[in-house]
């Protein structure tokens, strides 16, 4: 992946930009963020695909392939499950020297409720071979990356596929699914970060070997430098975001609000435990105060809702900070650690906002 | 509105990039495009607004000023209008020097079917005074632009506003309005650029002088420089735009297509007559030929689709262009004019294909 020191966005990154889009961070003030609202990564094309003709392939090796149609699909148990999905590259438009591809800052998140099939009782059905090691998830969206013609292709363990709690979804808040959202069938896990939740979803295939795939081996890796084989981008990080407060300036995005009492709201999430804390600063991070917390969704793959009482009591500039703890004690840095292809960026948020 | 003659897009362009977001250009497959796919410009924050204390405010220089509820508006009689809506800063990232504002590239459009109450009967229901020659239409959106705090409100003449065919939109694509797109209520002009379809209505005034506000005098203006009044910005020009052919590179977004036939496609418009003509190129302009054109929306408010059978014979780089024009006669124009705000940028696309 290429790297830039020029502070200046690049005319391939503003084509990313203008094609994905995060959520505006005020869309933070809903448990459940309204379609067209929540994140968007699309990898190659949205595919155009007729749902007449769509067929799920489940092979490679199991003891009963199947062969479904979206209708068989639907007349299987439905299951729901409302998860916060965040991109893995959330944030590497802020690491210093800036890795190029999709430029995201830090709101590449949203929360949704998922509507399918448990892959569980899918993969029980096909039955895999006592010699499975993965399963290969393989959408309908083809392109070129890394100089590599591809289908998007992503894998599981399947001992994680069994375990996860993972949806193939053919609907979102109660509604099909988008066509930008994986028309007609995606694969939703809980807790991991977003390329795992393959869209157009076409293949499951059961391996006995690791899958090596583009998306698996060459992207989504944490590396120091290009050279080492680094390690897999799995589970989301604890990540917290505020809403920002007050108005909003046109064009630069920086805040205005008055010298009094403002109720600070925001939300946090981790893929790896539930939510133990969130912390506030109004100084950059050099002071921190408690958050009240509250579970309003009550699926654990969800996030919480943070709110705290902030009391600017003179006007000037003030950098708000948030910092996410999850159960397992792990924290959001202050500063980040960069790596070759800008993943897992999970330093705490700034916002600076001017009091008067 | 600042310029620069930067190649590099600045971070305040790309915090305006990551919230607001343009259509994919696949997405001109669908004829009307899907929820979270159309092109989406919020002025300030999206406001969380309950609708149970919503009300609409018809005032001013009216016979009868109206306060109405939600379900007051869905009594009277529903109406239907499909139409293409076009941001007015559209190409803006392409003019050299760049404005610095939202960076559009080329795509910051949509098609939807909005379904609510005919603004020129809610007219005659308040009954405007004979002295009035303005309505004037404001959100609850707040912020600050150009150092002036405001609520986004936008004005039409009332001549046009009794006879455009003006909606007051309670739904999109048959579904209530997205938060995003101004839920409860916004105003959609068809044949308008998009600032005029104000989203968050809350008050229409009818005024017996001509509406001054920022958007209108300040903002929307086409001028070759900072000191002159400039003509304000109305209806859309003439726009063609193709569904870039074969396969992506993610990061380049460059596409790839092998030799041989491809069925080029794309979607024409104009807010100032029916499109007459479209035609494609893959020399980058210099020669052109005439594309078949499909009205499949019976809106003459929404764009027609055309289809152009290539034959790109031998492998190499080509540049296709697509120009529309309409039945004014106004033709795409081959190079952008420049203004100080860039708004109405128009001229043709450019798709550079590898055939191979």
């Amino acid at each position: 992946m290429p790297l830039t020191s020029e502070r200046g966005i690049s005319a391939e990154e503003l084509r990313l930009a203008a094609r994905n889009h995060a959520m505006p961070l005020e869309a933070l003030r809903w448990p459940i963020t309204p379609i067209g609202l929540h994140y968007l990564l699309v990898h190659y094309d949205v595919p155009l695909v007729d749902p007449a003709a769509w067929r799920l392939q489940v092979g490679g090796a199991v003891e009963r392939p199947l062969t479904l149609t979206l209708d068989e699909l639907r007349e299987r148990p439905a299951v729901e499950l409302t998860a916060t999905m965040e991109c893995a590259g959330n944030g590497r438009a802020l690491l210093e020297p800036r890795p190029l591809s999709q430029p995201w800052l830090t709101e590449a998140v949203g929360t949704a409720t998922w509507g399918g099939a448990a892959l569980t009782a899918l993969l029980a059905e096909a039955t895999p071979a006592s010699a499975a090691v993965d399963v290969v998830f393989a959408g309908l969206d083809r392109g070129v990356e890394g100089g590599v013609e591809q289908r998007y292709a992503r894998s599981l363990p399947l001992a994680e596929a069994r375990g996860s709690g993972a949806v193939l979804a053919y609907e979102m808040n109660g509604a099909p699914l988008p066509p930008q959202h994986g028309f007609p069938l995606r694969l939703v896990v809980p807790g991991w970060y977003g390329m795992t939740n393959v869209k157009w979803l076409a293949e499951l295939t059961v391996t006995t070997e690791r899958f090596a795939g583009y998306q698996q081996t060459t992207a989504y890796r944490v590396r120091a430098s290009e050279h080492e084989e680094g390690r897999a981008v799995t589970r989301m990080r604890p990540r917290s975001l505020l809403a920002p407060p007050g108005l909003p300036d046109f064009y630069t995005r920086e805040r205005v609000v008055a010298v009094g009492h403002v109720t600070l709201e925001g939300r946090a999430w981790s893929g790896r435990a539930p939510i133990a804390l969130v912390e506030v600063s109004d100084d950059g991070g050099a002071s921190w105060a408690e958050a009240t917390l509250t579970r309003d969704l009550e699926d654990l793959s969800a996030w919480v809702r943070f709110e705290f009482d902030w009391e600017p009591t003179r006007p000037g500039t003030f950098m708000l900070c948030c910092r996410a703890t999850d159960e397992t004690g792990e924290s959001q840095p202050l500063e980040a650690e960069w790596n070759v292809g800008g993943y897992e960026n999970n330093a705490v948020q700034r916002v600076p906002v001017l009091v008067r």
